[in-house]
């Protein structure tokens, strides 16, 4: 089934890199930041796979023909994808998953046996599965998710899902729009937020890039958030932003960036070596 | 100067692969018998730069669009290039080197501060290393180079700047003449092997791929050769060739392949890490 080359031998030991690496790319502008290469090659590794995955640091501008041209790399299995090419690339791959044609973005691909690529979105699994353990469960409870993009709409589907009341607040009010009509539409509850306040919200999601740079402006006024709110974040450098600081401050809970790829890690590595889609 | 990111903790006890590393390609097809990607990662890592070298498997039809994608990478700082893709990366570069230029092939390729790529050939470089290391001295002999492609040509340029009279055979006679030619023209002691014999050869070195294939005819009938001569190999995997061997029954000294690319390990990453070029 899969492209990727397993050997009896403990990878552990092998020379690292071979000729023989299957490599996977993590796409990305800018890409410095990502955490996922090194603890995905380990548990890659550690599966007995000799795969490797890699940053690309991938321009807007470029995206389509680097992927073709990616496509044609015969060692090549697999990619990861993150701001600001999710949106993109769904349109890219051929084949879609049911849950990423919902959310309409994916960070992941890999090639088929039949020489297809397949999109797959992970990002919303790794948040919800935070919130889990955090014990917050979202079913029956009003939500905010700031940030229509790649991985808004990844979490705001998956609290969909979860039997949240979602609402979605995005700079472009007909891209929120657009989201919170392909939920419904999907039968689940959601509406744009007309403006960024946190109204009923029990929990408010950062999913814009703003935080990664220092002089970032806030995504939302911490001064509007009240102690009972759960608030999360996407950025994951620095692993604690000033919005999460601020919220911390006024006594919020807080879920880290971080979540989101380190509790989809091993379901990702999963889906780029073949061995499973998620549930 | 080089875009290599260099950092004065130890790579060794960093986090490998990280968001921050810098790609160098190993472009080949086929790819999974190269060796090179361990050893120059180790060479970079040692000499501090966040750095690998992996392996691209790059199908000769796609060599120019992937090139030309690979050019928008702005993690990818350079290339070592491998059979079948010498000859043309030489004619995708900006800028040659003077050697490469006599040579008419790169084996190396590295993306310059003005973002123009320059084409290196080093791969003649190692071998004469190689034969230096064995004291065979090639000044004033005559060898035999099979083969006038990418590798071969870089040697018989090299055995020609030491002073051989160079005889060049190709199953291409035309190819042949043409390396000869241009030998000629730069004012060196070169003209095309008619057949495939040995003739006055002390030196005689196979620079096609026959060998890599366990089923590959030999390059040579080593029924012809003579316990005098040297006899040098190109192809580095399996290690020691069934011609090699052979030469080796008839009482030959012989060179491995691998020397080609073990006596030029460090000068090529030097080049790549823009930290010098080859004298």
């Amino acid at each position: 089934m899969s492209h990727t080359q397993e050997r009896p031998r403990s990878m552990a030991e092998a020379d690292f890199p071979d000729g023989e690496l299957r490599l996977f790319g993590l796409l990305g502008d800018p890409v410095s930041q990502v955490r996922a290469p090194f603890p995905a090659t380990q548990l890659m590794r550690d599966a007995g796979a000799n795969a490797a995955l890699l940053p690309f640091h991938v321009p807007v501008e470029h995206l389509a023909s680097i992927f073709a041209s990616l496509c044609h790399i015969g060692n090549l299995d697999g990619l990861v994808i993150t701001v600001p090419h999710k949106v993109a690339m769904a349109g890219l791959v051929e084949v879609l998953s049911p849950r990423a044609q919902l959310v309409g973005a994916i960070n992941l691909a890999r090639r088929e046996p039949d020489g297809r690529w397949r999109g797959e979105i992970m990002d919303g699994v790794g948040f919800a599965r935070g919130l889990t353990l955090s014990e917050f469960d979202p079913a029956g409870r009003e939500v905010l998710v700031i940030g229509a993009g790649g991985v808004g709409s990844a979490i705001a589907v998956e609290l969909a899902r979860a039997g949240a009341f979602v609402r979605i607040f995005d700079i472009s009010a007909p891209r929120a729009l657009a989201l919170a009509d392909r939920l419904r539409q999907a039968g689940f509850d959601a509406a744009m937020a007309e403006r960024l306040e946190p109204a009923g919200a029990a929990l408010i999601v950062n999913a814009t890039p703003l935080g990664m740079r220092s002089d970032d402006p806030m995504p939302m006024d911490p001064g509007l958030l009240d102690a009972s709110v759960l608030v999360a974040e996407v950025v994951m450098k620095p692993t604690v932003t000033r919005f999460l600081k601020a919220a911390a401050d006024r006594g919020c809970r807080t879920q880290l960036g971080e979540a989101v790829m380190l509790h989809q890690l091993p379901a990702m590595v999963d889906f780029l070596l073949s061995r499973g889609d998620p549930a």
